[in-house]
């Protein structure tokens, strides 16, 4: 037993950073592979994100490519493409060798056409090669682009005897055994076997007898976030995935899933607050201002949208110019509205809780924006005319518009999520900014004309 | 084998809805067990969902407690809750009977004390009420209140047929063994076990020989957010549970985890909307309103405070009064980067891709926010001058109005989450309303006040 009992207590220093550039520069390799032989290859790529390209470079060509091949898949994006440009083809080909074949295939889809080829015409292990290449064919959102080749199988009239044995060699190749799926002698899956089960099996006995025929599969060419709904709903740690002839194909593991809903919510989240790439605070301020910009930029034709329509009724309003003071608490309240009512539509499609009747759900906003409005109205009423001493009825004017401008926002932001996703659209685009700024525009338009109404200008 | 192969096939139709409830309505029980007998726990609790409560609750008394008591824990909370004030004391200890100690700690936890006393009175088996009783004393958000006592261990000094006899007995208790841990004569974690190697080993060696020393805990009162981060880094599928003297207490599992993200992704991206409760679509439009309606108050006073520093300048503005249209841009800009800044800084520091060093992170969203207000400010000035025909001087004055907003407000949202993260309080709160309400504000101010400037007025 060499290594030491080892904690979730491995924290990022200065120090250790330091440590390991110290003898980068020094070329002492000894002590660095003694160094981070005591780090999971996780925080050697924690250590790998904060030094130089040189360094990293340095780091992945001293240790072995066992190890090496997880800290590629774990170091950022933008420092693997960086690593990887400065790899030849065979050395990444001797990366990937070592890696299961979703994670090699990962790595390949991130290179360009040109180069994929030529590590592939690298890789000596032929069956590996061909299972890789088959997953290069899946789209990456599919449950084909999660699935890993690497799984056991056993046909249903095998004892089980011979499957321990037929396990033993197969489970080699395979890291975390799950569950072992049984398979008819066409190779369409026909029920599982748990490990556990099999340990307290006779050995004598057939396959067929001691089988669940009930396995959840899902179809290879499924959305992966539909995967990943259904491997939470049903607590899978690992799932079959098979064609529509039934025919087993890879499996899916839940450290993929959590990688998919982490990136999904991430995702959601900077659509939320209008910044339209993955984007990380460390990226460069090119990446960032990319993401940024274009959100920006929709705002600002919105409030330049906005000014046009107040340009519009400025020149009759007259002795009503008090209510322009008032614009910004008209734009805020639909705002806020907007996006509250299409972050909670957003959450609900992702989840399943909108049962999908567009009309009870509008009319259920309807009345929440009632309830909302009239609150927001009367205080905002009394507050106006008590304490900033505007004409009753210009103050009855604002509180009449912020219920029309909230029942309206309420229902934009319900309306836009569910009619993207009728036609297939992520919803998650209508939140932020887009529903922001149409709030925006359209709750100081209704202002406007309900103030010309009631006050006649 | 009787089932049939269960594909991700389940949709909740609404025949299959009314199918039920005919049967319900009809009391044929033995009709309603045969169609529920097909579906997995979590697909009758989405049944359940759908139905009036005393027909879930007809279900329950129908179906046996192994089966119900897992669809306890997969239906909606509100649901359970229904469902568990109908049930008696010695019900619903039954239920718990039959669940795993973490999910019988969670449901526990839900009921007032006095009536948990009354259940856990009711609770047979004396080991797993102990072990639900202790888990109830731990707080919900850390390792300790996601653990389970279920789990296999074996003894250093133990032989691998020992361990298998020993696994076939404690393996009955627990659904998925994933790992065997390790401990020695005080019960301390000291390794672990794979049961592919157990499976693989010759059965006269000694456990001493063949176990795996490297090991990945957590202590009980770490925060389950860092579990979820460890987990997630080291691929892992489950971890042990140690005190500060390494006494193994319990485990976690993958499945638990992904609630935990799924939650705190769902919680941050709520806050970040402006909904400060743990809501959905289908809740009742008292509980939507009670989550919404705080943050459009902020909001509103918000809109009122602009309004005021508008008042404030209106008098004075004279020939000026065109700025008073330009007030929604400044506003829906100032909100956007406010927005964007925190939603980065707040993923940032959820991932650790933040290294804390508060003055280079301002610096860096100082440069950032200049040029994207500059880009900004520039087509701004193009367009309100040749488009809108506003005088030179009062687009000049936009266009730097726009620059300094933007350069405030991305300082602004990237302090404030920083700030609150240093003082221990969740950042995520400083996201949506709050961070757009007082950007609003503070824009609005930054306006006028250049504006003066400038115009003299």
């Amino acid at each position: 037993m060499s290594t030491e009992n080892q904690n979730t207590s491995f924290q990022l220093t200065k120090e250790l950073t330091q440590e390991v550039i110290a003898y980068i520069e020094n070329q002492n390799d000894v002590a660095l592979q003694e160094l981070l032989q005591e780090f999971h290859y996780a925080d050697i790529a924690e250590i790998l994100d904060e030094v130089d390209l040189e360094q990293a470079i340095y780091v992945i060509k001293l240790l072995d490519s066992e190890t090496t091949s997880e800290i590629l898949m774990e170091v950022d994006e933008d420092v693997r493409e960086k690593i990887l440009k400065q790899l030849s083809a065979k050395e990444i080909a001797e990366e990937i060798g070592e890696l299961d074949t979703d994670d090699a295939a990962d790595i390949l889809a991130e290179l360009s056409e040109e180069r994929q080829e030529q590590v592939i015409s690298q890789i000596e292990d032929l069956e590996h090669k061909a299972e890789i290449q088959e997953l290069l064919a899946y789209d990456e959102d599919t449950a084909g682009g999660l699935m890993a080749k690497e799984l056991v199988r056993v046909y249903e009239d095998w004892t089980v005897e011979q499957c321990i044995t037929e396990i033993r060699t197969q489970a080699e190749d395979v890291k975390r055994v799950h569950s072992i799926y049984v398979v008819n002698n066409q190779d369409q899956l026909i029920g599982r076997l748990s490990l556990k089960d099999l340990v307290t099996a006779k050995s004598k006995q057939k396959i067929t007898e001691i089988y669940i025929s009930n396995v959840d599969s899902v179809y290879v060419n499924e959305d992966s976030e539909d995967v990943a709904k259904v491997m939470a709903k049903y607590d899978l740690e690992a799932i079959p995935v098979i064609d529509h002839n039934k025919i087993l194909l890879g499996r899916i593991t839940i450290d993929d899933i959590v990688d998919v809903i982490r990136e999904e919510a991430d995702k959601d989240y900077q659509m939320a607050a209008g910044i339209s790439q993955d984007v990380e605070a460390d990226d460069s301020i090119l990446k960032l201002t990319k993401a940024r910009l274009p959100w920006l930029l929709i705002g600002m034709f919105g409030g330049l949208g906005a000014a046009s329509i107040i340009e519009q009724f400025n020149g009759s309003m007259g002795d009503f110019i008090v209510l322009l003071s008032f614009v910004p608490l008209i734009q805020a309240t639909a705002g806020n509205v907007g996006v509250q009512s299409s972050a909670i539509m957003v959450q609900g499609l992702a989840n399943g809780t909108i049962d999908g009747n567009i009309l009870n759900q509008l009319f259920k906003e309807f009345l929440l924006g009632l309830v909302n409005g009239v609150a927001i109205a009367c205080i905002a009423l009394l507050v106006t005319h008590f304490v900033f001493g505007t004409p009753y009825i210009v103050s009855i004017t604002i509180g009449i518009a912020l219920i029309s401008v909230i029942v309206m926002a309420a229902l934009i932001g319900t309306f836009i999520p569910i009619f993207l996703d009728k036609r297939g659209i992520d919803p998650a685009v209508a939140t932020g900014p887009f529903i922001t700024t149409s709030n925006d525009v359209f709750g100081i338009l209704i202002y406007f004309l309900i103030a010309k109404c009631i006050l006649g200008f």
